[in-house]
């Protein structure tokens, strides 16, 4: 059993293994530390001076170059790497794991991944995807904040071969953290994602791309507001956005007849038209709140 | 003179009329009294109960409905209304001025405004159309911000037949303010904004409209900054669209062409493509800082 006797009523696991100290997995180690979530973290990555920074900033006990020499005592491993490294990071840790070992994800998309790791792991491994819905455009340790998971929403997205017992344990783990977590197929997950987090990150990068220079003086707080993701990785968003392809070309068509209507009604010199579909998008904008 | 001798270095005037307490209206009395650059402010608007509210938050030591009667004995007007209703609130507010007064406004579009207003007025009454870029999605005087002005950029927009002296009284005001001011002729002024801040409501709002309401449960912090502006009020967004509708449908089409570069990309799996519009916005968007 991964998860080890309650302490005060919090899961608490022993070893957990971050993969990944990027921002989101420095702020994770942050979190098991903190709360007690976990006895002991050790932090895997290639880069010794991240992994250094990560360790200073409390996000891990220990930290290591080598993930096979990282997972052969833990009970969770937390894969915090790019999209695109996902399935061979699990694999790895899958290959070196001595006991019971649950293995999970952050990546932004599941359905590829979960296809992929549904099956065929070594017996000692079982993997469940998780996408927390909490981030930054920034990147690396240096990047990480307290309490990032705290009133979020994780997806947990178990495939068709997943024990429902180890899904609970990484719903557990994330619960443990503030994260509210809901459970969703892994295709489905990457359906809505592609409409509330994949285009939102497209448009907003289109619009950055399509400022002129001279503009940018003028720049209030809301082209800052409108283009603030634009400045994420473009690499890592690269790989999701190819990973969710057909969703997102799905939803950007959608996003175009909408931006047809208003480029039609402002042609038009038609008010009510573009009265309409502003009325619209504040309908749901203000469903979210602020 | 409209400016009377300066009081400890700052610019003062004796009464300032504000036309149209909204936010940005109750905003500018509140600091216009705070810092002391007006002796008198008087508020007016439609509602009483706005008026009301705006008198109550600090924002004029006096309020009117009736726009005629609280122009009278003024040094300055400054027209807060929506863009739709500033050329006849400012012909109204000249055609009752007594003494040498300057007429100033708020709009988000001055092209069409400054050419209407540049001649014809009476000879008691000058306008010097400005631009401050600040503002909030939010409306009405309970959403006026302390310090709305403070390190923000107004643009101020001379007219053919605008006094040099007229333009830096107007330049002084914004400056006592807190503002950075800068000068421009209103229709590149129009060009130029349409780009930094009419596109980014334009697409943040069919972002928002486009967005699937099965999607909202699973939005987060990207979606949420990219689609705040769409909270706006539909009808004063239609009102500064359809005035800058030109210059709105030129960077409209600007950004379909980036959008349409993103769409091929992830049509033909081109990671190299994808990676280098992503780079260009990143580049863009880290030029402004957060």
């Amino acid at each position: 059993m991964p998860l080890s006797q309650p302490v005060e009523h919090t899961p608490r696991w022993d070893t957990v293994t971050i993969v990944g100290m990027g921002m989101i997995g420095t702020s994770l180690g942050i979190e098991l530390m903190r709360r007690g979530v976990a006895g002991q973290v050790i932090g895997v990555g290639r880069d010794p001076k991240k992994l250094h920074m990560a360790e200073t900033m409390g996000a891990c006990t220990s930290v290591s170059t080598s993930l096979p020499a990282s997972v052969t005592d833990t009970q969770l491993v937390v894969v915090c790497t790019p999209v695109s490294r996902i399935v061979a990071d699990v694999r790895q840790a899958a290959a070196c794991c001595r006991h019971e070992t649950l293995i999970t994800d952050v990546g932004s998309t599941k359905a590829a991944i979960v296809a992929e790791l549904d099956r065929g792991l070594p017996p000692a491994a079982r993997f469940i995807g998780s996408h927390p819905l909490a981030g930054s455009e920034k990147t690396g340790p240096t990047a990480a904040m307290q309490n990032l998971f705290e009133g979020r929403t994780v997806v947990v997205t178990p495939g068709k071969a997943t024990r429902p017992a180890d899904a609970a344990q990484i719903a557990a783990f994330w619960k443990a953290l503030g994260a509210k977590v809901t459970q969703m197929d892994p295709a489905e997950h990457d359906r809505v994602v592609a409409g509330s987090s994949h285009l939102p990150h497209l448009v907003s990068s289109a619009l950055a791309a399509a400022t002129p220079r001279e503009c940018l003086p003028l720049v209030a707080g809301g082209w800052a507001d409108t283009t603030r993701v634009a400045g994420g990785d473009p690499q890592l968003w690269t790989d999701i956005l190819l990973e969710n392809k057909d969703n997102v070309l799905a939803s950007l068509a959608t996003f175009e007849t909408v931006l047809g209507r208003f480029r039609q009604a402002l042609s038009h010199n038609d008010a009510r038209a573009l009265v309409e579909v502003l009325q619209e998008a504040k309908r749901i904008r203000d469903a979210l709140g602020s």
